[in-house]
């Protein structure tokens, strides 16, 4: 789990109090769905339901995740990272980038 | 939504009410921590959290969910499609089993 | 690299000399056109093409090489896997398969 | 195939003839051990080796491939997005550049 703590002082401005997640209401939304259909999953495995049906709702899954985790990335890269490159401290905000972007390459 | 009206007739030797998935304990348990998961990336997102903090717990879901895609597809692989292939009737089994296979294959 | 001497002894059924790759002739055209590909990024790269041009170039050879595996995959399954459950071989053939379907899983 | 004629107007200032992609020599090397690759899996289908051999070869390939596409990836991001970040004409960059990340996404 990530604690308060873990907060990186690396891009402070990126924790201002008073900025908000761009978009936090449709991402809550979709996250809430997305709970729903693994409780619906857990359902299904619970009645023994047929296994490549299962398999197709654990692929929709994916994809929701996949959709909320390029609404991230696309959000940071025009806030923080582009608020780094104009403040000329880009190199470490698209280091950072990479890594994440690495981790939902295939 | 999958209701129990879309129970695949092709392959009702795997819907007999008496076979039970072989793994339904350790699945629902992988489960309830997704859901918890899902949860917690809400909250991040509710207390603005720096995006790659997310986008990581976003990555750990998606790890989670393919081991349990995995699970499943092992375990069909082994009762249903095993079963039909000592049937005789393997082609249509594995041609499922591809389309399933195929859905998360990068 | 593979040698010669990797095969592994454990499917020795599949290694018969006289059991040709259902689809060679279409899989050879395939990664004869692939290498063509590779070598058009090469070229694009020698004469510093637009990025995103050559990245799109890239996601195309990946395409291709998915399409390659999961025939490659489909006729394992439908040969040397199908083969050894009829033989009550089949657990370790489906554990093998199992690694090689995560190897393409996301 | 991509002709010059589609090389994008909407960057201009990244094709710069004198822009050279700084990675250009490692990226050709890479790309000429991957054609190699290539060779090597047609030769085994060639020979009708074992499937699972040569999964893992294909595998092998797409890892390769993926190295590519992210260095790429954050050439481009280095250069041209945050050139255009710079010149306050980010927007446009950063969707174009969340488009080939998608490609890449999972």
């Amino acid at each position: 789990m990530t604690s308060p703590e873990r907060r990186r002082p690396a891009a402070p401005d990126c924790h201002d109090p008073h900025v908000v997640q761009p978009h936090k209401q449709a991402l809550l939304k979709r996250l809430n769905r997305i709970e729903g259909q693994v409780r619906g999953i857990a359902q299904m495995i619970q009645e023994d339901r047929y296994c490549v049906d299962v398999l197709t709702q654990v692929a929709a899954i994916q994809s929701a995740l996949d959709a909320v985790a390029l609404q991230l990335l696309e959000d940071h890269t025009r806030g923080c990272v582009a608020d780094a490159v104009k403040a000329d401290r880009g190199d470490q905000a698209i280091a950072e980038l990479m890594t994440a972007v690495k981790r939902f390459a295939r």
